[in-house]
């Protein structure tokens, strides 16, 4: 849509125009080699489009969207610390590129940078507090998912909560954020705010669904990694609710080989015990649910459906649902 | 003296009425844990005493006061995990006690309340901003220390900038903050700014000294320290300043020496070289410079000598002039 794409091209220019380097340069490369990457951009351009949503100036808009990329940087920089991971966006992290202690600095770095550009902006007081609050929660998530890892059993309200926290906040965050510079009503900062939890539950639950079911080569990721690292996905948790005693006992049992087990073996494994259950499809009836929770957010914001349909646009591009 | 000590009661009495802890548990232990540690609480005690200076009220700078003690704590658990430091004022340290990540997540969770403690004032957006320049400092001052390492030449003037940033500013914003709160003059701000740089500066430098002269049993860390680890700290560069050429080779070869020696044989060695050369006394006179350099930035400030009798008298306290 016209919309979308003015925005991403003004987003790039601004992005363009903007030195994130400074000195010593070992401190600043890698902030700068992480937030230009051509990542989906998806923060700031919710940003972007809440605020002309709103009929905000694009001008306020363009430094609170940066600080929400830069933001989202930081938590990608310090976690890939914590996962060990070598790989992003394909290609390879602060933490491997150059070492942990450069990723801990390099991060605290960025934070304090999307800090300094939140406050650019006619509303600084309610952009930084929000700032604070939703980072504050991302926090919250990591540290849910991290004891999940060692927790016996997850409930599906937890694993819902944790993902709120770790990934939905920040996407109605950054929706609230330009509504806020656009000067919008309470009202309609928690209408984009819900709009954006809603997507964010859904765009989650499809990242847990496609890693089972995506072609490698269009997804990026190995199927199955969630699998072969054990970790407690809503398409496990489904499983474990829809499963009969002996289908839990069997699922419990291959989580469980550890090494013993073939890294294929146990994803067709695990996979058929899926399918015969079907959890694709209890997934993706979860999904459409909050997608649709995601439009009735939309529809009560008080402005004309012809200025929401970028955002429409943008969340069906994203969900996949325009294709 | 009176002032100091009810400010820090008052201090330490509101901290007992803030609630550090939110779930997850695994994420704000940590932060509490440190926050609540018995430390000199240098920052508050700097900012409540320049709000006193300019008159300001004690309940608009006590979050401020906070949000300076928590920042500095978030530096202390981050750069505990860069230096696999297993102690700090005598406890285990973050990263020690719990491991790396949680020391990672629970720093960044730390500076997310600091942001929000600044804030609950009545000039949030000034303090938020002090707040983001100053922390990107710090970073700035941690990387330089952490180039030092494998620089095979520091000068003195790059030492001096890399104190100021890593140490020094903290203390200065602190003042500042302070400052801000009470409403003091563009001017007034500068000055209690610069006289907490000279301040910084004196007690970084003493901090180098007393590594090679304290009682362990007085300061607390092992004489020679910063010798074993091969640390440039102001004695070894003055000491490369003031010698000749063959004892600047002595030294180098002291320092290259590696694990081929015996730890007290090396610190033996090198402080004989230092007392040869009367480092301690030319350190101890840059130490009066800054000293009296702080004493003039204070002299400055527009406020009757009365009121600031109280800041000279902490600052005397800090330096040991006062014994």
């Amino acid at each position: 849509m016209e919309k979308i794409h003015e925005l991403q091209q003004q987003f790039a220019a601004f992005l363009d125009t903007v030195d994130l380097m400074g000195t010593p340069k070992g401190l600043y490369e890698p902030v700068a080699y992480t937030v230009l990457q051509q990542g989906k951009r998806m923060r700031p351009m919710l940003c972007l489009l809440a605020n002309d949503l709103f009929g905000g100036k694009l001008e306020d808009a363009l430094y609170p969207a940066l600080a929400l990329e830069t933001a989202h940087n930081f938590t990608l920089i310090h976690d890939d610390i914590m996962d060990q991971a070598p790989l992003r966006r394909g290609k390879e992290t602060v933490y491997k590129k150059w070492d942990a202690n450069t990723a801990i600095l390099s991060g605290d770095a960025a934070i304090f940078m999307a800090y300094q550009f939140a406050q650019r902006t006619p509303r600084p007081a309610e952009t930084v507090a929000l700032l604070s609050k939703v980072m504050l929660e991302v926090c919250e998530g990591q540290q849910y998912d991290m004891d999940f890892e060692s927790q016996a059993v997850v409930s599906i309200p937890e694993y819902l909560e944790m993902i709120r926290l770790k990934t939905a906040v920040l996407l109605a965050t950054s929706l609230e954020m330009g509504a806020v510079v656009a000067g919008a009503s309470e009202a309609d900062r928690r209408h984009v705010y819900d709009f954006g939890i809603a997507l964010g539950m859904a765009f989650q639950l499809m990242d847990d669904l496609l890693d089972c079911y995506s072609d490698v080569k269009v997804f990026g990721k190995v199927t199955g990694g969630d699998i072969v690292e054990n970790k407690k996905t809503m398409m496990l948790l489904k499983a474990l609710e829809l499963g009969s005693d002996e289908d839990r006992h069997c699922l419990d049992a291959l989580y469980a080989s550890g090494q013993t087990m073939e890294a294929q073996e146990k994803i067709a494994r695990v996979l058929a015990v899926y399918d015969r259950l079907h959890v694709k499809e209890a997934v993706e009836r979860l999904m459409a649910e909050y997608y649709r929770e995601a439009d009735r957010c939309l529809d009560l914001v008080n402005q004309p459906e012809e200025r929401k349909k970028p955002l429409r646009a943008y969340a069906a591009m994203l969900s996949g649902r325009n294709k």
